[in-house]
């Protein structure tokens, strides 16, 4: 059985749509981030960069394992099941480095801008103006791969769409004010929310945690 | 024959130290980052976030692979050599897991310490006071782990200590004035700085590109 430590934020979320597209059962174990559980002794023992998600997986044969880092813990559940993501050649590897561009770029530097234009009362005009224009850049780069292939690694539906979808979402909610003209300049980006969105998978992951 | 889209900077080096660790043949091209080359069309056909570095890999079996992202490019120079990252098991997870931490946090969070504390003209008191205390966070995850195990994804050398080397090395150089007392009062860091920087195959690696 996976047991899923998360919290209803999008790295949390990125492996509960795995875990509801594999279809395997597991449990979900709430980390509440504003009472600030993730710094707790036995958090700190799976996961010790005090984030979420982790799991720990103690179906697999021998020892339990304990996985830290959304990209990571995509790529094993991945490769345990040979689902959502090729086992080899140029497939494998365009889903791993869009996997990484995402966990990277896409996640921190919308993150930054989320602190920087939403959540912080101080203002920098400095920042903020750095982290729109890597946001819009980096979305434009989404776009132009979008454009010219269905999913974020190519043809296939994988673990690289997984990462960024709740991301993308959050984007055109939460950053909607700074980043409106940029979404709704982006039709291929529009295209993919609206299809990945529509998987069922996708809506019950996006639904984890239940508090 | 690999070739690899790199410049003198710690993402570049990564691959490089990979490189010389293996002992492969592999050829150099030079992306000037700051003649803009990463945005050229060519280059943009490669790597499509116009970043280095990337890799060319005309030697397997079919059609050549071409990954851009040092995260994906360490996995997959470690899975097809067999070397620096265990085929299975916890200690394959371990060493994603701190890949991942590398690529998505101390990368980033350093990155960008660097731009508001020492590349931007202008300063933000807000951004650098932020990216320092992250720094500083991340630098006690990494000294906590090297207390306790010799490398950093536990006690094996592998490409999360690849992923990390360069990048703490330029914080003892490029940010040693903002970041000074945090690094000095790390004794497991500058331990496993001078093991890592005293393996012949990362002093190679470091000094590409030979410009
Ligand atoms: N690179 C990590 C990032 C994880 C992350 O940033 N998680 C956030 C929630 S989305 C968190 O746990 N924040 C709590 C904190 O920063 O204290 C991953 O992909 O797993
Ligand atoms: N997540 C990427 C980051 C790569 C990156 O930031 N590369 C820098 C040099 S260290 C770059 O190419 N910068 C050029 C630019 O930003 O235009 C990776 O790990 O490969």
């Amino acid at each position: 059985m996976i047991n899923l430590y998360t919290w209803a934020t999008p790295n949390g979320r990125k492996i509960s749509i795995m875990l509801e597209e594999l279809g395997v059962d597991y449990t979900v174990s709430p980390v509440d981030l504003g009472q600030l559980a993730q710094f707790s002794a036995s958090y700190t023992a799976i996961s010790p960069n005090n984030k979420i998600p982790a799991i720990v997986d103690s179906g697999s044969e021998g020892a339990p394992i304990t996985i830290f880092e959304s990209g990571a813990i995509l790529t094993y559940l991945a490769d345990k099941s040979g689902q959502f993501l090729a086992a080899h050649g140029q497939a494998r590897y365009n889903a791993l480095a869009w996997l990484h561009w995402q966990t990277s770029s896409l996640g921190p530097m919308l993150g930054q801008l989320g602190f920087f234009a939403v959540r912080s009362e101080e203002k920098s005009a400095l920042a903020i103006s750095r982290f729109s224009e890597e946001a819009d850049r980096l979305l434009n780069v989404l776009e132009n791969q979008l454009q010219a292939h269905a999913y974020v690694a190519g043809d296939e539906y994988s673990i690289a769409d997984m990462a960024c979808y709740p991301w993308v979402l959050a984007a055109t909610a939460y950053l909607k004010q700074v980043l409106k003209d940029s979404l709704a300049a982006k039709p291929a980006i529009q295209r993919w929310l609206q299809q990945v969105g529509a998987r069922p998978a996708v809506q019950r992951g996006m639904a984890i945690p239940k508090l």
